[in-house]
């Protein structure tokens, strides 16, 4: 008799993009002429840059020659030409020493913030902030490190942590002990950031209670203050205790290409029953290497080009059309009376529903009324209730016309 | 205090690869002028067909524009253009009726024979053959599926099933029950290949034990003889049974490209301690859509790309180098006095060793003496011992030089 993990069936059913899918659908049908426009889902629209298109078709060229053919990334954890380039321009340039055996390439921060925890034992205590990106909380679930859902549909045995206005969206450390926690700044959804204070106390936490942070960093290539901290290794003993997630997802506009990497500080340990210190790297990169076979060589060309003079340049290029949608959305929402927070450093934007109105229920409105589709914050956490998260990545004219749309029925 | 998945630290040190390279390296050190042959590792050499080149050049051209771009993979597990060529080509062609909501496209067999154990519950007794692929063990070591290592350094709670000459290789459904099967056929290592009667045996035993059989077709593409079964589905009722993993990696050429899929049949069940049955479809496409975020488009492209008329013939071209290598393997070490298997449906050949000489030991001789890597049996399970494994994946010109070598120290 085959027996299922049950802890999938704790999973709450609804997965927030279906649901508003399902609603999207429901309202195109009976209205076939109205032409919705998307501010829901964080996907990107700009096209991937010249230099990225050069380097991948140069890559197939390279598979399509015996001479020059590539087959398995040996040994699973990226080419050393990306490897440097990550270690060169996203550390040394920012003053941070890590080695190239310390990253680690994969095709995606999802998985990688995903699997992560894998490595973990069951009975460490999680610690999100609410709201949070669902993949943090859903693979502990599968894992079997949470109970069933209790009140707000919150999960027993995770520590939620509130972010809200009051704490600027930012969480301090909790009271009590906790072992991983997951952090991501530049926040989706909220756009939150953290100053280099704030992770200094999560930093100083983990090491007086021998956590481990998850540090997703997937939105850092958007930050535009100077004094935001892009790694959480700019703050002084993170490399004892953090993890950190990179993509090229956002950064360029990699989420149909595949490419992230993740840094593993050779100092990180985690403990055994019995004390024993154990180097959390090698066993990540033991699990990554059986359970992964390596990023595509033509993605990884793909990638590399990014760090080049020319890719650099267009890369930013297309993060400031986004940026400047999402000062357009700050800025128009807020002349028309809505309080706006993120959008500064994030490509998200997190709009407060007007007074008593549910996220669920101020989605509908601009669904019905504007014909723009958002995300309920809700979806993220219950403390995510009163909010919609609204992206940047739109074009240009949709973002345009959205925006007219919604400040004509406020 | 964060706790390490100790269950990591039951893994055996010395993985079979690092541990060849290791000696491999030794003797190039002290003989920096011997040219060495690898007949080890099981990577490809041929180039990708120009029918794919061609479409992957097409999609990354498509992604250098707006009005093409596409981002994230919606749904994440393929774009319907691939699925229906692998339900029309792989399966309805054979007379098998796929639905394409249950292909899943992934980006790696590797990856997916590796995490499918994730959904199941972890008090499931696993099967494996003995030799086996070490993904098979060593991730549900990792899970906490088994005990410690006892003695042949076989893991506690695994039924291991010896392939040896006497059962040419293919083991019989066990006496005792067994929950997750694991079986590879065409066999990494041994090259061996199931007839429909007997993967008709282990459906049937599969049946009245209410058990699944993880089976992988990865060299599905290699077999030559008309009777044998290219997919498990062939036989009467495996669809309540078995989940198929195919790849695009030795088929096409894809080990540095990445593309995979995995087959599960709406009418395959697992069960609740409670007795209720639960679809196994969902399940995993709920794991694959929350741990994993797609497979690149051009990536797809290319996949796709192998199904076309130019495509399907260029594909056959390379497997049928691949295969006159290994015919060419079997036939010389043949006259030579060696006893060997595969080689005929797989681009495996299983060489028994000369008697009273080890797998490790010969794997020396044949270092020193002749300057050939191969593949040490025994690194893939202890019913290894006594054989070496050769691949039929080098270019001719050194298939040749290889064997005549071996040839002469004989």
């Amino acid at each position: 008799m085959t027996w299922i993990n049950e802890n999938y069936l704790k999973l709450q059913a609804g997965y927030l993009f279906p649901e508003i899918g399902r609603r999207k659908r429901a309202f195109q049908a009976t209205h076939p002429n109205a032409k919705i426009i998307s501010m829901g889902i964080g996907d990107v629209t700009q096209p991937l840059a010249p230099a990225v298109t050069a380097a991948m078709k140069k890559a197939v060229d390279e598979m399509a020659r015996a001479e020059t053919f590539k087959g398995y990334d040996d040994g699973g954890i990226g080419y050393e030409f990306l490897r440097e380039a990550i270690r060169d321009n996203d550390y040394k340039a920012r003053g941070i020493e890590i080695d190239i055996d310390e990253i680690i390439v994969s095709d995606g921060a999802k998985c990688d913030t995903g699997n992560m925890q894998e490595i973990f034992g069951l009975d460490n205590i999680v610690a999100v902030s609410d709201p949070v990106y669902p993949v943090y909380v859903d693979t502990n679930v599968m894992a079997g490190r949470t109970g069933d859902t209790a009140e707000k549909g919150r999960y027993e045995r995770i520590v939620y942590m509130p972010c809200t206005e009051e704490n600027n969206f930012v969480p301090e450390p909790p009271a009590q002990k906790v072992d991983l926690i997951y952090l991501c700044f530049p926040n989706n959804p909220t756009g939150a950031v953290a100053t280099k204070e704030q992770l200094a106390a999560w930093v100083d936490y983990a090491r007086r209670n021998k956590s481990i942070i998850f540090y997703d960093a997937a939105y850092e290539a958007f930050i535009s203050e100077p004094d935001i901290p892009h790694s959480i290794y700019e703050v002084d003993g993170a490399k004892d205790v953090a993890i950190e997630f990179r993509s090229f997802s956002k950064t360029a506009g990699f989420t149909g290409v595949r490419c992230a990497f993740t840094v593993l500080p050779k100092q990180l340990k985690a403990f055994t029953k019995d004390g024993v210190a154990v180097e959390v790297g090698p066993i990540w990169k033991r699990r990554h290497c059986t359970k992964f076979n390596g990023v595509s060589y033509i993605t990884q060309a793909g990638a590399a080009a990014t760090y080049t003079k020319d890719g650099k340049k267009q890369v930013k290029e297309t993060i400031d059309i986004y940026m400047s949608n999402a000062k357009l959305i700050r800025e128009t929402l807020g002349k028309a009376g809505y309080t706006v927070y993120g959008g500064v450093n994030a490509p998200y934007i997190w709009l407060k529903t007007p007074e008593g109105v549910s996220s669920w229920d101020f989605f509908d409105t601009l669904l019905n009324k504007a014909h723009v589709v958002t995300t309920p914050g809700a979806g993220f956490g219950s403390a995510g209730e009163g909010y919609v998260r609204l992206t940047a990545f739109g074009r240009l004219d949709s973002v345009k016309e959205a925006l007219e749309r919604i400040r004509a029925i406020s």
